[in-house]
């Protein structure tokens, strides 16, 4: 019977996570996976997380596998053991939680949006440039860029297979808003959440647009509503994305749903949907690229698979192809099965670790940046004040001449 | 043998056709085979055709089976064995040409987009009005009104299955400008086409959107885009879709793509694409409706298809269905083939043939009308002043306030 | 005004056809509309249809546009203007009526499957072989080749696109016979209709194995299956896919379903399924061919459409394309609309049509021949014994080495 | 900070593996996970893998979270904390290893197909029969029952919503042996995996059909084939998927691909295709069924969905609709993720952790049981021996009367 050999194994990296609700346990499943994968450089250890209710974080740390748990999460900061933070709070506090974790010399990685406001994530994006010069990283958790199909897609279009780009639309279904007794959880409330469909969904199709094409949005003409405007209050705070209410009734302050139209830096046109309010439609970010020499398409809900047409093949047997994003060349599948086999919605979680880990190891900045999440900000920003303009068309000011 | 008899055959309605290039062919196979699927009160009889060219005019009526041919449409108008006159020319003769029609006593069948103009669609219904005393019908040509599985998701939207609509998402994709060498032909010459992907797709998505809501359009926000400014000059006038230009540039004076949203009568937001610079799609007009109750999705590129989920079924075994619209119970398929013994595009024309004719015969007012093309005139004057105007929200002057 | 210039005018080729149901109504639409399509060597005129009801036989001709009806299919055949027999009876009268119209110096058109034996077949394809030492040219209605997207299929197949052959699976499903209330038409008797599902859809999967590939099965073995044995029998003659019964039950004497396997000439597995009890499937003929270099997908409910996936493309960008077989360089596509703009069920028809026309006036060999329409019966026949031999391996004896 | 309160902590379950290829990471992701993820009355621990080659098994122990390594399953078999024995070795190994740990006292998990050979299968079943005495549990890995979609689809049916079965269709089709030069692994020879798509794929397909349908296979008549007879040897052992051969080619002793038809105890039809030589399918398993009441079809390729067809819904709205298997309501989805965010292949082997750990700790009968993978060994054997006697059909002896 042999032993593991301690002398071989890689070097650890303590993680300390704030808050435990949906996205604690995706990014749980990300840390506790990914080094089973990958062959990473340093070994993430599920250090400790951090919540306020005594019972609840005690609980979420067994059930997740964390070592320890935090009813306060600048004791969560202050623990040797932690050497990054993993802020998986509703947007009004990851400000204040990332700027101190990154004061006290921590990396960090927060879940988007980055922020509620361009303000806080300014303050985030500057808290990070100045930890940067002490050799710290921070990352935002837009994970839908570790789709490996679409992480494949950059690629392509990087390499100059859709040629100069037309179009791009993208648009992102859900539909648990649709019955008007779902509760008014926090996610309505904009204290909390800063905006609704458009800082929930429209971030995600609004970085990957950038991402996807390179291309930093320039300007944005919007419309904004929110269909139901009261729904159940709930008696005592509920953090879910499922819950009920009681009788009485209280004002959503949110949107239901953005549309917006705008403008890549190329001069391509871009039109954006985010909705909670699209019967039938579970998680339907839905896009379209289309370019001189080519197109792209993708549906969320059928991960695995891009379609992709190629307009310099012959007309007559030209189409979209439906390539399954199994095979071994294409990203992230090296550590995965074989072709076919085929993965699911949390994986993009585990990639996420990979690729913050590797970054840890080599000292290289992880992306999205801060600055990537604010120039979204930004984005969503100008979106909000078109639509409270009479959806004129609003410039953007970019935070950098592309995204990578 | 038998003969026919003659005693018991309905009694024919002549019909004069003007312009006979793609519009022309499908408008001739319409009229050549409605009565031999569906039992008509009055017989079409293809009486005469008109085109400047005569040899040409000649040549096409002889292939599309009309019994005449004339150069001058005054002439056709002028021939007492035609009683409806079908208008398949560019935008920019159909004012005067229906207009001429109408006073002359004919019905009057007009290709979308109505006009070139509000004002000249405005001229249109004055006309037609007019006319409607003397007992004369007109119709504009939204033939995709009359695809089986949208005239059905009209019903089902009028009969509640969907309640309250939230959002209207269509787009209207095509390619054939992706390549820069497609010459200048006439449908991207603004005086003659009026606008590019606006008035020739957008026309279709907007009276769809309308039509199957029964919903007026009541503002928009747009953006519009040539990409390709300048193409090959064609050496001789074309008519078509397909042509090889000379050496010389000329510039392109209509969009190559629109993109707007919009806010349906109920509040219902809705998203609009046109375009001819999409890679891959060749006729892609893509739509879904979400409402309370449920959802439809539709694409023309599989035109015998409809999507429609029941949001009110139990949500384990709800989704959305895929209903092949072949069955006897659906829109115009009493006339055709078995289940699964699919139809195509041109049946629209069928379809739109007869509707007319037993119009004609029962008296009873078409639909679209020359009142509804204006409507979508209207929201298509809006688009381009939104565009103009730094895609402020323009508001729609409604012509009436429902559409059927 | 102009007249029709006869003296340009091609000369006229007179049709003839027997029996006005379904496929009557299917060959006349293609009849009528094939010479407005295509430019045709020969003008086909319908001259008459005979049926033996002389009232519904009479309503039928002005229904469907035939000049003149018939109660004597003998009658038909005499008529001088009749230079074309087009056979579109219950299989039981083929080999009747199509020996004697080659008797009579007609071209033949027979619709599938050529005979309800084999017997019967190999007479028609002597008739055939006889005639066409006089001049005159025999063809079987396997229709399904003359959808474009199959007809460019055997094209890429032909071409080498997918090597050395390995698998060839086709189901053809329909579900009319789910209800067990179905009445007993003529198409469930075995007198009138030979088989069931076998020689009705069966014969269409078996011709496109062949045709499609090339090759010929060499043997069988199967599964057949009447699950409801016994159904309501009609009052009076019945002749569509729909009608009602009376309260009398009767025994179905053919087939609801056939299973079975094939071996192609090079070695190909082969799989086959026909069955009218698919709840849920209308029309759904859905083959996959795969090979050494590549495969072929195609569903007969979205008949536009030919998934190609081409096996020695790089791994990382390969995948089932969906081509939209309406390019203007595919089979059939030059006579119709612009891209994306579909066809549907018939126009299998008015291709047929065309190429039966072309190869009159060339004096070539139509294809399907009878002798494919015998082979198509011997791989039936083989079915048949096979399954009544406790599904044994049964050869077919091929009627020539390949087929084209 | 608060600590684990070990009071409250479950018991554990020592979980001993054997093996640790493609099916060993697999299955350790499930073990590692299934905790995580639901809340199970025992906890598993990874206590120790088992391999011939000591550095290979000590690097997989690392990789996949395993505590301890050992060179030879008999030592893992012999270790007091080894409760469970997971194998995962080729199907050679499958009986002795099952047997042994079975009469060593642990419960056992054997990777499908059970064995290489019906005799091997009824020694597995009577040990299993005769360690359920002593409170042993034994089951077999046909881990595709714990697709959701399939555990959804097979309540689905024994609900009744089909109503009495008519038509089972199946094909698993890969394409990793397309290529002629693809190596000669452990897969590819008899002595070794038994059987090649058969045994592989085809044991996954006759369970499916089994389960799903609650039905045995009463009788099969197959057809087998070796495209490729020989391919390049392996200059040393290999044991995965992947590999790459040498100039020297040996025999290919195993079938690339199996057909077959069969009949269910009901009646219903059955067809199955097992193949890895479908050139652009990758792991796409199959089916479908039809009832009298309905059908469901689902794509392995695309695991989330499943359609279901309710024909006794109005014809005009019926339709296969795309369930989007991801409800709280659905199997397993409890513990998962928020609707429409997908699962992936590997999670069921979480789910099968989680269903072997609740069995164990309630003292039920797991299933697949040893039986039920006995059951389907006769299947495959029936199908070898049809294939080798010309097809004829072959029944096979039923190990119980239904299947659950």
């Amino acid at each position: 019977m042999e032993q593991r050999d301690s002398r071989t194994a890689p070097p650890t990296l303590g993680v300390g996570m704030v808050g435990y609700a949906f996205m604690g346990a995706a990014h749980s499943q990300g840390w506790r996976t990914a080094g089973h994968v990958f062959d990473l450089p340093l070994r993430p250890v599920l250090a400790a997380i951090a919540g306020r209710d005594a019972h609840g974080v005690r609980a979420a740390a067994d059930k997740h596998g964390w070592a320890a748990a935090e009813t306060d999460w600048r004791a969560l900061i202050a623990r040797d053991d932690v050497h990054l933070v993993d802020i998986c709070t509703p947007g009004d506090s990851h400000a204040e939680i990332a700027i101190a974790a990154l004061e006290a010399g921590k990396h960090v990685l927060c879940e988007k949006p980055l922020a509620n406001s361009v303000a806080e994530a300014e303050a985030m994006v500057a808290a990070a440039e100045a930890a940067r010069l002490r050799g710290q990283l921070a990352m935002v958790g837009f994970n839908y860029r570790r789709v490996p199909a679409l992480t494949f897609a950059r690629r392509l279009i990087a390499d100059g297979r859709l040629g100069t780009l037309r179009h791009v639309r993208v648009s992102y279904l859900q539909d648990w808003l649709v019955d008007p007794d779902f509760p008014l959880t926090w996610r309505l409330q904009r204290e909390h959440a800063g905006s609704g469909a458009l800082g929930d969904l429209g971030a995600h199709i609004v970085d990957l647009a950038q991402y996807l094409t390179g291309e930093v949005l320039v300007g944005v003409s919007a419309q904004m509503e929110t269909f139901v405007k009261e729904r159940p209050r709930l008696d005592d705070a509920s953090s879910g994305l499922t819950a009920s209410g009681g009788p009485r009734r209280g004002p959503v302050t949110v949107d239901d749903a953005a549309v917006f139209t705008g403008r890549l830096a190329s001069g391509a046109l871009a039109t954006f949907e985010a909705t909670r309010m699209a019967a039938g439609r579970k998680n339907a970010l839905r896009l379209e690229i289309n370019g001189e020499f080519g197109s792209l398409a993708f549906d969320l809900e059928r991960l695995n698979e891009l379609s992709f047409h190629d307009h310099r093949e012959p007309a007559a047997t030209a189409g979209f192809r439906r390539i399954v994003v199994t095979e071994a060349e294409h990203p992230y599948l090296e550590g995965w099965w074989p072709p076919g086999h085929v993965l699911g919605y949390e994986h993009t979680f585990v990639h996420q670790a990979r690729d913050l880990v590797e970054a840890i190891a080599s000292g290289t900045d992880p992306r999205p940046s801060f600055a990537d999440g604010l120039q979204v900000q930004r984005v969503l920003a100008a979106v909000e004040e078109s639509a409270q303009k009479n959806s004129v068309y609003t410039p953007v000011q970019a935070v950098a001449a592309e995204v990578r």
